[in-house]
């Protein structure tokens, strides 16, 4: 029987319920944090969960727990379902109150979920893929990883229904990030990324890939780019911990570069499969 | 025993649990609408219904109920309750399904919840309340009664913690509006208020008092304002279900015309409580 965490417990997922006033239900008064498996194993669990603790603190929510902490947890579910690819999702709300906007006054208990999914490891090498382009409606705090996703949900649909795989979001003429991935890209060489602040998300893989050129000589720049700086590009690059490095190929039916995968996106694509390796151990494609 | 209703079905509030993959849960991916009731009667139901249906329909949510089967199951759950003063809350999730941003591909059923909560009725004149003011940075879909309320409730606990009771948004210099109300200023006997768009909800009780302005020969203007138009002006007005038409008097420490409630807000508190007990019948303080 598959088992989630509630508050620290291990139960069945077809047990777990929320109460309907859980803030999180009412007004998306949470935080989230969605982290790989690889042959069993975290990979990069200790910034994710220095990221969840880092968000809570930005909207005064208390987890009550420290990374170190949720990481035994965290190991101990994946350990429990037999997990050896796929993600541990995990939330905390601010918890179940007597709905009213300000936090409630008297001290509540957040609210802990995390579950796992099974998703097969894709190998290092991915074929490109399609994007959309749409004007990025999201609050000013996209910095902070929230259950407020309606605006992302919005902009991933209208790609999904133009049989693309990411909406490219950007503020007026500027790319911000996609709807669930950070977006770069790369022009005679040099891979260009939107700075972190607060109208992206600091990434994971962002910042493993950022790592990545720094320790192996590709040169970058921590800048924001226009729409038709990306349209054209040599390369579009999407990161996410489900799409790991991802080319884009194809933007609004209009070919990117070369219109394959181009050659510092394969790099990269090699050194992150060997960081996984790295930290997780040999892993073999399963799909 | 108190009700509350889970998908259509009565239940004990106690027994009311969420699947911790319901759509609401991960993404705030649902609408909602809270509706006032007096003497055991909803007050201006047909406007709510339809706005949350309107809601729904900008997110592509499908409700499965119309405006009237919804005022039905209400009316059934306030009678089941023997609420006589006190609000309704209700929502609509996309419902539970593994998570993943785009809609789910199966068809699956939307999650709907009501239940009730007893408020005293406060009377028509209410005393002036204090105010802050805030920068907006909520998403530029306020129009939509979403879950996503995080912005709103930060800018309410700014308010709360500096012991006022609302705070007043801005984006750059225009006041927008209230964490969760409408504002309006009344300049040389002239109510302005935010004209309905995408950087504000339309809300109810705003256009009760519209309403009431142009059947009672009280001018007003649907035009932005800016802060310093706003701390200049002779009277400032917060409107909602659940604060009705209640006085601002005091923003940023700073005295807002005769530092009391303005003629023009107390002849529409009391227009408004007509307008009440018209639909309701005669209404006592409760408090």
């Amino acid at each position: 029987m598959e088992k989630l965490i509630f508050n620290g417990e291990f139960i069945d997922r077809s047990a777990s319920k929320v109460d309907v006033e859980d803030r999180g239900y009412q007004f998306g008064d949470g935080v989230y944090e969605v982290i790989r498996v690889y042959n069993g194993k975290l990979f990069t669990s200790q910034m994710h969960l220095d990221r969840l603790i880092d968000s809570a603190k930005k909207i005064s929510l208390d987890v009550g727990y420290t990374a170190a902490e949720l990481e035994i947890l965290i190991q101990q579910l994946v350990t429990e379902n037999q997990l050896t690819y796929g993600t541990v999702y995990m939330q905390f709300t601010r918890g179940a109150a007597p709905r009213n906007h300000a936090f409630p006054v008297d001290k509540i208990q957040s609210v802990f979920v995390a579950y796992t999914k099974v998703i097969p490891y894709g190998g290092e090498v991915k074929s490109g893929k399609q994007a959309i382009t749409t004007e990025d409606i999201r609050w000013l705090r996209c910095d902070i990883k929230s259950l407020n996703l309606l605006g992302n949900i919005l902009a991933k649909q209208q790609a999904v229904e133009k049989g693309c795989f990411e909406a490219i979001q950007h503020r007026g003429d500027t790319i911000t990030e996609g709807s669930s991935s950070n977006i770069s890209i790369v022009k005679d060489n040099v891979l260009i990324t939107h700075p972190p602040a607060n109208l992206i998300l600091n990434g994971i893989t962002r910042r493993v890939m950022l790592h990545l050129c720094q320790t192996n000589g590709i040169s970058y720049r921590e800048e924001s780019f226009t729409i038709s700086e990306m349209m054209n590009a040599d390369e579009v690059i999407m990161t996410s911990t489900s799409a790991e490095i991802t080319p884009i190929t194809l933007i609004d039916g209009k070919v990117i570069g070369a219109g394959t995968p181009g050659p510092i996106t394969n790099k990269l694509q090699q050194l992150f499969h060997q960081e996984i390796e790295m930290q997780c151990g040999r892993v073999y494609s399963t799909t």
